[in-house]
């Protein structure tokens, strides 16, 4: 294969997700942090990418696709405090039906109620108003996640949403989370098996194929 | 839920594990190690629980059950480098049928050709004879998985196996890899979510209920 006909992690990513759109749980990611030099991984829901305007800090594009993977977090889940010593994260991405692998490495950038980017604060906003009812209650309860069992008795409203069925203004502790990659390594196990990584430079991204 | 109820996290990944035996890749899992303080996190096949004898020093039970996470690696892979500086290690195993997860964090054990521990020395083997054709064809390759890509002009022996069928010795690259686990953090999000994390102690396992 010579390095014309390779396609850049973001295009065969595009793919992946397209074939693999049918089959249940095909966005749920796993993301690893580090706490206290130990790893730590966990899974979560990717929910697209996140466009911002061309001349953001973070705008991001590769053959003309956002690549900000956007994602959500509480603002008490341990991710969130692990992250403020180690920005790093990598995501793994397993398409079974397919058999393909990508692990993103890159920076994690958490975005709260107090952000005064004004970009990231829509952002913030359009994915809360975008999840599940069931997703929006999961982050109006009372009790802190991770600590011992104590039954929720504060009062939930029904979908997140008002008596008129109009969506609440997200709560402090909806974080939506957004990861910039740096380097993706790509493995297919079927068909033409082979390993490429792809590299962000200051001049863009590079590629390489690499053993698998 | 009293916590006469409650199940150890071995007994509900019995349960997890039957249910999902005929989902595709339902033996796949995720294991995050740590590399120069940065998260790193990649798929593995989970090839079951490993027996040892029950005065082995890695001999560990619960509800009768080994707990030994039973995979393979290839010696020259990054994760064997970061294994030895850091030997702690986290596996996700989500269940996409059953929205179940289990992290799953313990001390990882790589066992090589020049180990002395005979049993663990029986293990590799027996793991080495059980694995697919393919798997053991992909360790018997001569170039060095994740180094630029070069062809790999190497006979490789088909299916690990000499022209009489019989499956050849393990390759000194080939190792049986094995965690041994600390804590289980399980987490239910259907029917009655809950979320459960076990810890061992000296006196063996303890369980407690926390928020999800």
């Amino acid at each position: 294969m010579s390095s014309d006909e390779e396609q850049s992690w973001r295009s065969l990513l595009e793919v992946s997700i397209a074939k693999s759109r049918k089959t249940r749980g095909s966005n749920y990611v796993q993301i690893s942090t580090v706490e206290e030099g130990e790893p730590r991984c966990r899974t979560v829901v990717f929910r697209g990418f996140q466009k911002t305007p061309v001349h953001h800090d973070l705008f991001h594009e590769l053959d003309e696709k956002p690549c900000l993977f956007k994602m959500c977090t509480d603002k008490r889940s341990k991710k969130v405090a692990q992250n403020a010593k180690q920005s790093v994260a990598e995501i793994v991405w397993w398409f079974p039906k397919s058999s393909e692998q990508y692990r993103v490495r890159g920076n994690l950038i958490l975005v709260g109620g107090e952000n005064e980017d004004r970009a990231l604060e829509i952002a913030r906003k359009e994915l809360w108003g975008n999840i599940s009812d069931p997703s929006r209650e999961s982050f109006l309860g009372q009790v802190v996640p991770g600590e011992a069992y104590e039954k929720d008795n504060s009062i939930i409203p029904v979908g997140g949403r008002d008596d008129d069925g109009k969506v609440l203004v997200p709560p402090d502790n909806f974080l939506l989370m957004l990861l910039d990659p740096m380097d993706v390594d790509y493995l297919r196990l079927t068909g033409d098996q082979y390993r490429q990584v792809d590299s962000r430079g200051p001049s863009g991204w590079t590629k390489q194929r690499v053993n698998p």
